[in-house]
């Protein structure tokens, strides 16, 4: 019996996004499976059993009727879940070690660059001041974690490790060692005044979408050693009222920002997030998604769906994550 | 029987230590043990039983005939080596976990600044160009340690932490868990060879004296993903040319430098690291001492000294350190 093909549909808008470089990867690790590039004028789409996907056209998905299965080729699934034509087979999002990692590398990078007063220090570089301030240490800082899933609980981790204290936020309650959690809407006040840098990892969902607002800047610590909050967004754009974190900026209601993630990307040249001076800003480049790492895993998992085992971190499309 | 008095010589010259906030401190933690700031001229020079001391000017501590023990309020002793009057009783250096942290923190830092290309994405940001380039992750990157005694080890421990390869070199063989360890001269050229961040954590002696210099540089990996190799100073001035280290920053051989430390501190203002594009400067703030952790660390050391116990972190001054 022939093996069903394995589709990809890589958006043609995404940037450093090689389809040809992606295909080579699946082909390699995919066996006797016909993996192939969409579009494919001479594809019968009743051959695919896999697509492999990120940021595909809505709709696309649609046009295949023995789809068992689509897998994300990347942490969030915001861009499928606004696609109200999704085929209702199993969405599997990835969570590999390379990704996990890489968005760790970040955070404690991004933490540790507000912590250690990086932006005084450059300006005083670039102003020739030798005046080391007073620097406290990690532990007398806590870094507040929004999303607890596999990239909030290794941060967490990470950040613990290098002495500063950690609180964690998730939509429902979560369990991490060493780290004090709060959930829901009735933990969110506990958590936010607790914590001196804000760390953003959530999925973006209808409830998360514009989370990252004046009335939660308002609420985090004031009275911590950094003086002002900061905040860090790796996790999407549309999780951020971008009017308000300018605001904040310029009042003091924040002290500085890591920003990964934009309402629109490439973020646009007019922007002042660009030039603002409390501002780190990265090309959405926290967590690149390795396609050597992510190919095997989902062709891992393709073999493990067929030999009759569980699908791993399938979407709840509920909750939409 | 009244206790010995404890001496502190603080160096006017010093930044940043306010030898006033040293003695409340030292009073809040001696119990009733006289803690006086030199100069005292109603002092009796043989009452002093021990000195706690930061850079004290050369001589000053022959003058107490019953001197038992030096503390010296930070983690290098070179400047105390260089004083040939330097009476012959246990010469001890702090080793707190607070100031371990802290260069933890440098180190973890600067390495991910220069994994993460941060030299590169601030000027991107300046520019307001949106150009994500490959970013390799922590597994593809060897940390080269020089220097494997308490402040190495913690590092070396976080860096692996974070996915980070690492490597260390000793004057004599050590054993850090996960770290393969080279020692000694023929050591040295394996453990360079290796290395695509250098991080110098070394004391300062005669023997490591202008070690980070060309010949050190030209030997590390080149064929790393970083392509030219990284160095970060955090121990002395002294361990460095700084003549080389702008040349090979020139030339190519290094890709870029963080340094805390200078043959001269402050640095002048006419030095060419202040504006050289590739060099972050820190004011050697990587691990400020504490006065509340170290005070503490000295009064429990004279305690159990004086129960009979041996001090720790005794120099080994045929070592240097």
């Amino acid at each position: 019996m022939t093996k069903g093909a394995l589709a990809l549909l890589i958006n043609s808008n995404a940037q450093n996004w090689s389809p040809e470089r992606w295909k080579a990867r699946f082909d390699a690790v995919c066996g006797d499976r016909l993996v192939t590039l969409l579009p494919n004028a001479g594809l019968d789409p009743a051959s695919v059993h896999y697509a492999a996907v990120w940021k595909p056209v809505p709709g696309t998905l649609a046009g295949f009727p023995n789809l068992r299965a689509i897998f994300n080729l990347g942490a969030g699934v915001d861009a499928l879940m606004a696609d109200r034509t999704l085929p209702d087979v199993p969405l599997v999002r990835v969570a590999v070690p390379d990704l996990t990692g890489r968005m760790t590398e970040y955070v404690v990078l991004h933490v540790l660059m507000h912590h250690r007063q990086e932006l005084y220090l450059r300006q005083s570089q670039r102003d020739k001041i030798w005046e080391p301030t007073y620097q406290w240490p990690a532990s007398a800082v806590t870094v507040g974690i929004m999303g607890l899933g596999t990239l909030g609980i290794d941060a967490a981790g990470a950040l613990k490790r290098i002495g500063f204290r950690v609180v964690g936020w998730s939509r429902s309650a979560r369990t991490v060692d060493g780290v004090e959690c709060l959930h829901g809407d009735a933990g969110l006040d506990a958590f936010l005044g607790q914590s001196d840098i804000l760390v953003c990892l959530l999925p973006l969902t209808p409830e998360t979408h514009g989370i990252l607002n004046r009335g939660v800047f308002a609420k985090l610590n004031r009275n911590g050693p950094l003086g002002a909050p900061v905040l860090i967004n790796a996790g999407r754009g549309g999780l951020q009222n971008e009017a308000d974190i300018l605001t904040c900026l310029d009042d003091g209601t924040l002290g500085a920002a890591s920003l990964d993630v934009f309402v629109q990307e490439p973020l646009p040249a007019d922007s002042r997030f660009w030039s603002h001076p409390k501002v780190v800003l990265t090309p959405h480049n926290a967590a690149d998604t390795d396609a050597d790492e992510i190919s095997k895993y989902v062709a891992a998992q393709i073999a493990c769906f067929e030999a009759g085992s569980a699908l791993e971190n399938v979407v709840d499309r509920a909750r939409g994550y």
